[in-house]
């Protein structure tokens, strides 16, 4: 294996440092420099620690130091997390002790104007001089679930080691969008970056790194400016052939042109050239987050499919309905089911019942009982050389219960390669039980049908984006 | 006051029966006859209930006839759940009755088809000549809150007395969506008018109906295909003066109008028609039940604005952004807050910080704590002359958790004509903690914000539309 590029190598201090110095570590717990430590120390990074702090001897049981010189060791990562005046003689600490990198939490820099421009031009001459690679300032930083290690001043829940990596520039909503993810979905995040003002680090170099690491398998982008798009899309261009991108551009009027400014002080970009640019390169582009972690979580649990051709099951004829609608709306083909599929499925339904794609499969819950109505739909889509993918709408009351995971998995598992989905309505304590029995086997559930006809549409999507790329 | 029209007195004997016979009541537990029966029972009706089936005498204690000319009272509605087959002879049962309308709940009619078609057109036959108004076939037909009587088929839980009415073409769909609707969202429905496949009863006639009824304040509607066009956007027009009209129309592609036409047996309308008279009329067309959802909620939760005048709130940079970017694509404006909003804000952050629409909280979090926070920068944009409505953009995390009703109540009840919804995002059971505080007070949280930005659009749109009418 040749070494990876140097570029990748720079960000290595940031993600897997050895050693990390807290400027501004604390023991009052209602400072961020506390939870910072807190969370370095609960969640069992395995790298050493050194808390600096000129008030204190110990923190959470750590040896503390005045300043970062009087560490006796090596440092590799220093993280600050001091108000943005003290930030600079920080800077010239750190600079005397050799570190690789800072990651400064603290704002009041470009984000804020005036003083906080000539502050963070300041900050980088100093990193530029010395060496020092920088992330942010105006950032939570990094969370990485391999190794525990987090510069995060939110506290943070025991991590799960997941394939999704985000990269952002914000920093509370990173945090709160990384909590979100951790309790509310069924995929977890391997990496999480926080650019901040990207001040030294951007979008372009968090890409190369993920590229090459083996734990990420999808990237997912919240950014409002971008610092050197063509470096970006290059990037950009190389990990899509194996990895999706899924990207959250705001800033794209002009109030949030505007608002952004105040925000991580990012430089603005047209909007239609971004967007005709993430359409060129294969990033898949969405309006917002909510679109963001639908797409992370059927690229995490599913399969890319061979085409385009869906097959629908619903319980209800209008969920056959609006699932056709979707398909047609969203450039997915209904599959046309081969006779032999048909045949199966008309000998268990009455005669008055239509046989087709969309399967209405009311008359088959009433002929073989919801279980064997469940298993004999879905099996008789997948295994139908005409079917891609299949959306599967459910519609649950309190008529019936069953354990639909024993139903189906087993179905599931002999087409491995074609992706299902789902949707589900009905009183919320059962369509809370079917999401998890159903994302417990990796079936990812939408509150709506649309959303599930996009996950599939961005699955096919991207399978389209990679078989162009291997063309090139 | 005048009597109402006579259609509305034709929909009477379905939504307000005072006798009611259920021609396939059942006490086998596995049949849609018990749990229809059931519903009856449990939910409270105070009509008198007579079930009809040749086998028994006694159904959950109600005394059993073999036949609807048995029963030794008069009957204003039948309720028919036989197998499709028998339908007609119920039907010449029904009309030797002088019965005044019948639900028919029987699927296999002009959805299945061949044989199905002439069983309806039949259905209709016998009914005209007698006088009988019908709804359905295939549905579950009525659910109404004010008096709790329904024809339901699906188990329903106790009903609460709400405001939105919903009616639907479709059974189980109607069914699945109403205990989501009761589980899962702030507001309740008055009234579930399920058409199935419209074969007298038409939604033009239910909106009649509904437009009169004090207890209906907002009107949703998923239909497939429409019988009258002319008539229902003729009451679509009065309705609209004094009532929002939220529609999902789904058979907008050629696909999901085949699906369509095996489920309800829908005519097919042109959806650019159909699109550019609801714009006319003033009907809210949205695309899906989520959108739908979305919608009725805040009509059914928050007043009209006076204009398009957006205060935003967040917590978060990212959210400030995104919100901004939002409102300039829905036609909504970001208020300029007024001399003063922004000298007192400014009093309260710190130097570096931007003051500004949107307004990031963060910098007064620091300052003044989380519920001074929260107050201060709501009551700020809410009081501000130039402001008509205002988004509330929240993260959390375990750090600070308060009552946000006792901080906000007060502010909220000072200005009870401006709109206001939040969005949230953080771990999970803390976002649900903070979304049953503000539903809890009638402030709509939605999980996207660009869904929350879609609702304060949707008022302001309804709000032009009323002005337009009031000129007219």
């Amino acid at each position: 294996m040749s070494a990876p590029p140097p570029r990748v190598n720079g960000m290595r201090c940031f993600l897997e440092p050895s050693s990390v110095a807290v400027v501004g570590a604390s023991h009052n717990t209602m400072k961020f420099g506390h939870f910072l430590m807190r969370n370095l120390v609960e969640l069992g990074f395995e790298g050493k620690v050194y808390p600096v702090n000129p008030n204190t001897e110990d923190i959470l049981g750590l040896k503390t130091y005045p300043n970062i010189n009087h560490i006796p060791h090596d440092v590799d990562l220093a993280v600050i997390i001091v108000p943005a005046e003290q930030v600079l003689q920080v800077m010239r600490d750190c600079s005397q002790k050799h570190v690789k990198g800072v990651v400064i939490c603290s704002s009041g820099f470009r984000e804020a104007g005036g003083e906080g421009i000539k502050r963070e031009e300041a900050v980088i001459e100093i990193a530029e001089k010395a060496g020092i690679r920088v992330l942010g300032p105006n950032t939570t930083g990094i969370v990485n679930a391999s190794n525990n290690f987090t510069t995060s001043f939110i506290p943070l829940p025991k991590l799960r080691k997941g394939s999704v990596a985000f990269i952002a520039q914000t920093g509370l909503f990173a945090a709160a969008a990384f909590w979100w993810i951790l309790t509310a979905q069924p995929f977890d995040l391997t990496k999480v970056i926080g650019l901040g003002n990207k001040s030294d680090v951007d979008d372009a170099e968090a890409l190369e790194y993920l590229a090459q690491d083996e734990e990420t398998k999808v990237i997912a982008i919240y950014m409002e400016g971008i610092k050197d798009g063509p470096r970006f899309f290059k990037a950009a261009q190389e990990v899509v052939k194996s990895k999706p991108i899924i990207v959250v551009k705001s800033g794209r009027s002009e109030s949030g042109k505007n608002a952004s400014r105040s925000h991580t002080g990012s430089l603005a970009v047209r909007d239609e050239i971004f967007d005709a640019v993430c359409k060129q390169t294969g990033i898949i582009r969405v309006r917002e987050f909510e679109d963001l972690t639908d797409l992370a979580k059927v690229f995490a649990l599913q399969p890319l499919p061979a085409g385009n051709r869906v097959g629908i099951a619903s319980i209800t004829g209008a969920g056959c309905v609006m699932a056709a609608d979707e398909c047609a709306e969203q450039g997915m083909e209904i599959a046309r089911l081969s006779t032999g599929t048909l045949d199966k499925l008309r000998s268990y339904v009455p005669s008055w019942a239509t046989v087709a794609n969309p399967f209405d499969t009311e008359p088959l819950f009433e002929s073989v009982g919801p279980e064997s109505a469940v298993t004999l739909a879905l099996e008789s889509m997948l295994e139908d050389e005409n079917v891609d993918c299949a959306i599967f709408v459910l519609a649950t009351s309190p008529v019936f219960k069953f354990d639909i995971n024993n139903v189906i998995s087993d179905v599931l598992k002999k087409y491995p390669k074609k992706p299902v989905v789902s949707h589900i309505i009905g009183p919320k304590d059962l369509v809370d039980y079917y999401v998890h029995q159903l994302e417990g086997i990796k079936i990812p559930v939408y509150p709506s049908i649309k959303r599930g006809v996009s996950a599939l549409a961005a699955l096919y999507k991207y399978r389209m984006t990679q078989k162009r790329a291997a063309r090139d």
